[in-house]
């Protein structure tokens, strides 16, 4: 297959993907799923949007310095300083993007930037040339296409094209187009853009009508090199267009769509985890490739007689997207260099000894309590050991809990805060909101409680729980993880954990950027 | 708009959506999402597969003789014994449907039904011939037809209305289909078969490679008029068609699509979590439609100036589909006629004097122990009370739950088995683990825990929890469901609710049937 048959997997998920409200991230997570997307095989990474914090900055900055095998890509405004800002923070990537957007709907030019449409032209086309100076790959990427007109979109593209971008991203913004009518957009702009054949045209689709894997695949039909996606659908409202949907649907439907992906395939599964783990969005059981039920067919828990014949219901080898893989378990016996080399199967890797030192450590005190350790359970102790690395003000010392049918729940709690301890006792309508109560007695923190969840991490009664927890303050929410076998102590480090990020100067200002 | 412009929705959560593994329900339950599809004014629910098991046949009549406006509708087997069944059950529907079925595909032909296609085409007819002397309104699919031969699916689509089905339904079983493909499928269906113009073609999709929406939405424009679908996008595997989706691209894009549906949309939401709540099934925050993020732009968390004009963002209002609708808050002042209303507004009617008496004083109950009750209270408080109708064999007593930092937890559990009294003591892993293995102390089932999750059911520390245990025994899955605002108070309801389940005699076996 030629490398026209090719289509370019552009992964969003820390920047576009961020976006979502709670999905926030620290610069170390942000790195360990862009090590996870360049074993995957990503072609392009978005790492975040360089101008926006200083945050954003040091992730795309750290990621640029680290990832070698894909291209680095960071968000800029068609301005001045933020293509200044995106060079900066690529400078040492092997192989940089500059990905800057403005918007071309004429309700987005009225209202939002309160531009004319020559004026816009112009924006872009000196943006381009200036990013052009800059970095050899420049993406430009009409915000709101989906609404914008056909003439003017073929005449800002031409320009685009004209002024040095190698690559058209035309994104459904709002989640509003239908895929023959996308495939029909897609094709008349190759088909009139005189220079088309110099750039490749990408899309970028969200799914607030559930229709963003299928507009992506009309596009590529269309001619569409490049789809931008992320993990498990993760963004903004109802999301963008799913990675794992995209890549499987060409390799499942190569017959139909002939066209291919890089991704190596098998690695699906363990970044969606690491993905939903980090950001503490779970997995619906009914979601395509990813959810627990996706191939539940080969579960053994199908009547007798309905299989006489594999094919007969499977579409893909459940292997194929790393389901069923070589699961080792380890114990209270296994080795510091058998959980070091586990864990770089499952592609984490620890930055330095201190780090793998912490996590073994904890290794053997889960073990103590569990008796077999799964894959998922080395990704949460992960999680944990490296989530302490936020600058920690909160520490739980101990926690003590009682409840007992119709009596009030009671927790006595002792809190290291800023390294002096606090002791304090609270009831509450059950523990865990006994226990809440308690720190919030010492901490003060003014936060409301806008999510709780539990997830059991493997099966098993002696399973350790990820709790989740959403904590919002004056229009800024952080979500804290906690796992632990004894789900109110899970509970109370969620809850501090929480607290400890947003005491973190993580505070960020994306600038007008939800559109692209 | 003419009514050939009309999109029939038929609705498949209870049959199809059951079908997927953990997703039983009870006949309560689905009489209750039964009454909720009709006051949506969803056009025909399919209730279940009268000939599968008593319970089956039980949930379908009791669904037929008790919904007026919705056309109920029962699976059948191209076999004598279905089909008669099917009737059985639906004698008493104000409008009923039976729906028949036989596999086209080469692949189904050879290894399931061992069967030469002639005779295929004969059994079908005489099921549909047998299924017309029964009842006036007959469905007729044809099984994996996205992998059947052309020619051979019109030369039995023809026969197939010749013998008197007024709906065929052409469904992608396997989840294999591509947009542009389905549509050129169900055109040249309607095209060559000499008599299409006397059926009504529908579709039935599956999510496999995430397009079961934009499949069924392509075949529209190519002249479906009936797209088989489930709440939630509920089924096997990775699903159906999502109900909520398909209505709202139709209704969003009408411009383009041309047609429309009867569902009175603002009920979206609360049929949503209800379907949500009794499977045990969650939906994740980025779900379309009615995921906790699909209209996050307007929670108030964006950044100024971004939504300086409210559609540069937004292609559907969050009331449409039941966001903000009027949630009435309840508390320990209000009275039995107030919560009465309160559930006819959601939908819940509950069938006698006694049910409401014993849901009010939980009602009671739980208002002592929390400030505010919210619509999703009532919903998992109903859920809770209908619950207790299964057979309990085990019922929980008392509770007494003790954790500490660094110590074992350990559970003073006294359950009630039969009638008779027991107590035991455990340690465990966790406050919930020592429950659930006091709890098998003395029940000795034997049943292994395959998930567990929590949700708090509203925000705030004193939300109730709503656990879900699913436990599996020789092949057999039940989902518990357990709400409380001590959550391992819940925890232990949920897993004493899934025993009860397991034991009451709601064995089923679903012969062959989930191709359709």
């Amino acid at each position: 297959m030629s490398s026209s048959d090719r289509v370019i997997i552009f992964d969003t998920t820390l920047r576009d993907g961020e976006q979502s409200p709670g999905a926030s991230m620290t610069k170390e997570e942000k790195l360990r799923i862009a090590k996870a997307l360049e074993r995957m095989r990503v072609d392009v990474i978005e790492a975040g949007f360089a101008i926006a914090s200083p945050g954003d900055f040091d992730a795309v900055k750290s990621i640029a310095d680290t990832i070698q095998d894909s291209t680095i890509c960071s968000l800029a405004r068609a301005l001045d300083a933020d293509i200044e800002r995106a060079a900066e923070a690529l400078a040492g990537a092997n192989s940089g993007r500059i990905h800057t957007f403005i918007a071309t709907s004429p309700i987005h030019m009225q209202h939002k930037l309160r531009m004319q449409p020559d004026q816009v032209v112009e924006q872009a086309v000196r943006a381009i040339k200036k990013a052009r100076n800059l970095c050899a790959d420049v993406e430009f990427s009409c915000e709101d296409a989906g609404r914008s007109e056909i003439d003017f979109l073929c005449r800002i593209v031409e320009a685009a094209i004209d002024a040095g971008a190698r690559t058209i991203n035309i994104p459904d913004t709002v989640g509003y187009a239908i895929p023959h009518e996308y495939a029909n957009l897609i094709s008349e702009l190759i088909n009139r853009v005189p220079n088309a054949d110099k750039a490749i045209f990408s899309v970028h689709c969200h799914n607030d009508l559930g229709l963003a894997v299928a507009n992506s695949l009309a596009a590529v039909v269309a001619g569409a090199r490049q789809v931008e996606c992320t993990i498990n659908g993760l963004g903004e409202r109802a999301g963008n267009a799913a990675l794992e949907e995209i890549v499987m649907a060409i390799k499942t439907r190569q017959d139909l769509l002939g066209v291919h992906t890089n991704i190596d395939t098998p690695h699906i599964l363990s970044v969606s985890r690491m993905v939903s783990g980090i950001t503490g969005f779970p997995v619906q059981p009914n979601k395509a490739i990813v959810g627990a039920n996706a191939f539940a067919h080969e579960s053994g828990i199908h009547q007798d007689g309905v299989l006489k014949h594999r094919e007969t219901y499977e579409i893909m080898a459940a292997e194929d997207v790393g389901w069923h893989a070589n699961k080792m378990v380890m114990g209270k016996h296994s080795g510091r260099s058998a959980f070091r080399s586990r864990l770089l199967e499952l592609g984490i890797e620890l930055a330095s000894e201190t780090e793998l030192n912490a996590a073994f450590a904890r290794f053997k005190d889960l073990a103590d309590k569990k008796h077999e350790i799964f894959d998922e359970d080395l990704q949460a102790l992960v999680s944990e050991t490296l989530s302490e690395e936020t600058p920690e003000m909160y520490k739980l010392v101990s926690l003590e809990v009682a409840s007992k049918t119709g009596e009030v729940p009671h927790a006595h709690l002792v809190l290291s805060i800023d390294g002096k301890e606090v002791a304090a006792d609270e009831q509450g309508s059950g523990p865990v909101d006994a226990a809440f109560k308690a720190i919030e007695k010492v901490a003060q923190s003014g936060a409301t409680l806008q999510l709780y969840s539990v997830n059991a991490i493997t099966q098993g009664t002696d399973s350790q729980g990820e709790v989740t927890v959403r904590l919002e303050r004056g229009g800024r929410i952080v979500n804290g993880n906690g796992a632990d076998t004894d789900i109110v102590i899970a509970s109370a480090k969620a809850y501090l954990n929480a607290l400890n990020l947003m005491q973190a100067s993580t505070a960020k200002a994306h600038p007008q950027v939800d559109g692209v």
